[in-house]
């Protein structure tokens, strides 16, 4: 089994942006654990800033691949182009948020992807990812 | 430890309402697999279709029990007064949904009690309650 | 044939409330010309103030009544929990009001339960229970 | 005791059109079975595709005939000019619908003539038409 | 003269609940020294998470009792079924709030209920209580 | 010097309709007065329930007379093609109103209609038609 | 018979202020054609930018005079205070406009003080106050 | 094959009629050109400023001709009747528009015909037409 | 102890204005009564129907006095910046209405000063001012 | 003559993604047709998923070539940025939707893109582009 | 080179109102550092809490004047009157506030006077002034 | 001292790009001056029509610059990414824009980034980012 973990934007800076918000270790040094914690599934893991570049690989692998798990950041609130890729393929997509986003502002409340995934799971910090990879299993 | 789960409106009808929704398993036999699967947990089980039943168990157990998985149903979006239950207990409260509520309608997109909740997860089934469970490991 | 009246909540002061919207007529008495008028059809009668109490009720006899008659009062403007109770049964459900609901405030034009709902009398008085009853002959 | 009852646009193709919201029989026919139905009133009908001249119609007859059954069509939901007209006339009009417009688009929610008329019915097929002429008895 | 106390939802948690928002006393020690300030009143007291309940309640005093001062709690925000008790009875009702609902979130700035109250008062902690009282005097 | 009024829907009424709001003369009689008022202006005078009417009215004297005078009744609020017509001619079109629409319902605030006028007039009763005819003076 | 114009802020810069909306004339310039044209009416004249000095105005002599012409102008749109001094007097007030109003910007389409005047003119450049004055005639 | 262009309200001013949106060919002269180049297509034409009549056209030809070719002027953003029109019959109807009403006012950014049309086509002046002619070729 | 009761605009006409909706009493004879009641409190009054005014006012006693009563009239529900004045002292506000405004038009439901104000009291006629003096005792 | 047809995202997927909305053909082979059907035309072709490139290649072509044919997708009602890319550049933009956008969700009712366009068509399938491309003819 | 500096309502608490939104310095200390900084223009200033005011300040230098720096605190959120002086002079008007209003409540996100303005600056503290006077070197 | 100037889409057109709301002079041009009249600032530049790019950048210098300059162009009023990575960034950002964005359409008056700036300069030509840069003085 393969499943791959997409962050979005500013996610690249976990552990050093705001951490009362978004805890302070990196997603790097989490993604170790999670791999161990789930030797049976082959954890693949991008990263990007760019709304076109995480289209781009929803569309690589979304054939093919047995799962996503897809934090997309603040474009979860704003990209309907995400929301169509992510109907647009076959692969099964699990919309992931650290923070509980209905405790912040107005304009987090509202995902555009969520309606397109198979499901959503928000605020238990990094251990969303685990959750939502333990769906899998 | 000891969780107690609490269904809202209508939960007494699954496995009999709208089964291509909420799926054909009841409730009850549902809760025999989980407690066979988390045999480390004590998982209590509080079903009503009454607002104020469900505010007068969340006092009841809200300052003494490990944890709260709540599918509020219905009252999920148009329950203040849950919600308000909630932020006044000190047990951790994670809200699951069966469905995904983003992808019905309008309505359903908006939860009062998501922001006070630790954390949210809907759209895997009946799993969604397991993932919740899975969280307090 | 067997048909359930559900009154919500206040109608249970009919005759006494507000009588220039709602009439000098008690229920239980119109009942009484009701049951005489239609005496080929078991007439049921059930009150309740609670959301949760009408719900309740509406499983209770909704997989094996031929229909129900409600009036849900106030509640036909704030709860998805009795609008998704109706949508969960088999009997069907016909709405009535006793007031011309579009010509009182804005809170009042819109239904929570009307979608739900085989059909919808309003604005004939009492009389509106009794269209509702014909409806079934 | 006379009745008139006024149909509005695209009620001409009854029985031809969408079928599934309002179903094979046309209008004509079921008329023949009203008039068989209830020979103790005398059942007049209009139709007609236009705003201005449904407006003719209700002068015409508003201060004299005993009741108006009127089915105002897509002009429910965009006519404050008919509402006035009602508004304008001593006739007592009760408004009805074969399909329920409350399970249809949101547009279809809010009738700007309703609060002008006596009582409103909807949902019931042509039957709400009977229901309508009964209320007349 | 004798006047009747209602609390809603959560308001039995007083002294428990978010002591930064409504204070560190239980209601029921509030209650003893209300009752030594205003010996010449006889103060009753009922409180309730159900929206029916209160309700109920309302109905049951409601055409004897002098007056009801209602703190609905949470349903201040939701509930038009109260607001129409109110409105059904023939006694005054005082709302009064613990906090200023108008520093709190915009849902708790508009009140149901209020419209229907022979006056309103917010945001003396439990002396909002002692002035409604006063209102009588 | 000649100028045409138009009254759309319900306003052949006058008289008859509301009094309250409309008072209780004629329109044929006031026109009467109106025009032994102003004898130096040829005052023509059409009616019509019809939307597309009025439009071909508004299309047949539009480039060769004087002034409209134009009370659009309802259709004020609602018809933008009349608004469009008025756009398309060269002769200057004045808007009247009997009442003063500002204090009637939220939906007769607005007019479609006064952006294309030369000006606005309303609340005078039959006299805004008499000051709409002193503004061509 | 005695009249006061009362003009709101930024009217005196009349014929000097946004020529191409307000036109070049002063309005003292034009009180002296209007004084000419009514002989028989006393035209008082009173203009501030101040909203409280126009409630105190109104209040001065809204018990006694014949009537009052306000050109409120921007206040028209965010003066809630003047709208009620108007309703506290007993003397008429007509609401005069220089500019089409709604072919303006949309915050100038809503007139808090309209509600509460007898009628309202506006469109007709300067001569909207002559049209105002004639309604008194 | 036979292709029915119907005009809708103030169409019959092309030519004349604010020519910097609409240009100044009258529809009759471009009506020729159009035949000339579709030798092989009847093309009918139909024009009316009454909402009806457009509607009574539509019914007459909607369940023969091969297409319709749809402007229905500001009918475009205020009749859902029309809409319903257009749903009701079998034959294909094309929306056009002469200007691009995207670039207009906002209320002429939402089409009620739109939905239940096949396609749509506006901002390439009279070519549109063409435009929508050739999507049957 | 030294309360300062501020009246906003048309205040002064109390007893004069909409008596139906303000009572009979003038405010200066009410605070005869008020001072006769609470001798212990040197109430001093100010009036005035300018925001500029009222700030001033607010501004002078605000950092000296021991509270302030505000009945801000129509300034309530317009002016932000006597609000941000009452944010800016340290003496507390109470902010008062003679009338219920929540069974008011919609603009008076919502409160520009209420949520910088220490604790609101509306809808108990002139008392509401001394409901507001009781809460300091 | 030269015109560039530019695709936006999750339109590389055409063939593979929804075909029961998109259709089966991919864009390539939909391309070789038009190429043969409009021999006197170059047709360029560029795809992105990435708002920015879609940005550089109107900025690229904008000022040199005949025309361009975009068909944004999801872009269409999220960007802003290549509104203004459309305005900034000198070539004509139409724009194309493969379905009728107008029959989806409502967020895809409203383009950002479509006022600066020469011209928009939508809901003819692949044939949109080629009505497009006979635009330029 | 001369230059006004109009501050609006509550701006005279400047070093004693919240001093963590505006900071401990009052106005009038700031003021000698900006002269001595700029010795070379010529700062007059004027502070009121009236709109009244603010606006006859505006209209007696607004012809002659280089120019405005003008903060009007909450009046900016509210005046349409101050936005139609800033729009009658001649002068160029610099919109500054001391804060980020952006980083505030709603309300004070939209300015009436900025569109009217040359320019805006905010989030500076005092040195948005600073800032604003440097725009005229 | 280093500070980075921003950018974002259709900046790289200035000069050529509608030269009456932007001016006719290149960035590149501008930049020259900039850096001859603050030679102790070290001034790069940045320039990119990709959301993801300029998060990129902003990342990259974020937590080791003095300042950065940011005129997000159209992503301004549609990217909450953009805003998250200043809210992750330790660097001050100053947002510019060229022209009064106020006095554009409604869409860009509302800033998503500017409540996680320190200040915001808007309406000065390129003279706005002098400006900015003297902030850092």
């Amino acid at each position: 089994m393969e499943v791959l973990i997409i962050n979005g934007p500013n996610l690249n800076l976990l552990g050093k942006r705001e951490p009362d918000v978004y805890g302070n270790e990196s997603f790097e040094s989490y993604l170790d654990t999670l791999r161990k914690d789930y030797p049976q599934i082959k954890i693949d893991y991008y990263q990007s800033n760019s709304e076109g570049a995480i289209i781009d690989k929803i569309h690589e692998v979304g054939f093919s691949i047995d799962g996503i798990i897809l934090n997309a950041g603040a474009y979860t609130h704003t990209s309907l182009a995400i929301s169509d890729a992510i109907a647009a393929i076959s692969s099964p997509v699990i919309e992931v948020h650290i923070s509980n986003i209905h405790a912040r502002e107005a304009i987090r409340h509202h995902s555009f992807i969520a309606k397109n995934c198979k499901g959503s799971i928000c605020g238990f910090g990094l251990n969303s990812y685990k959750l939502a990879l333990q769906s899998f299993c």
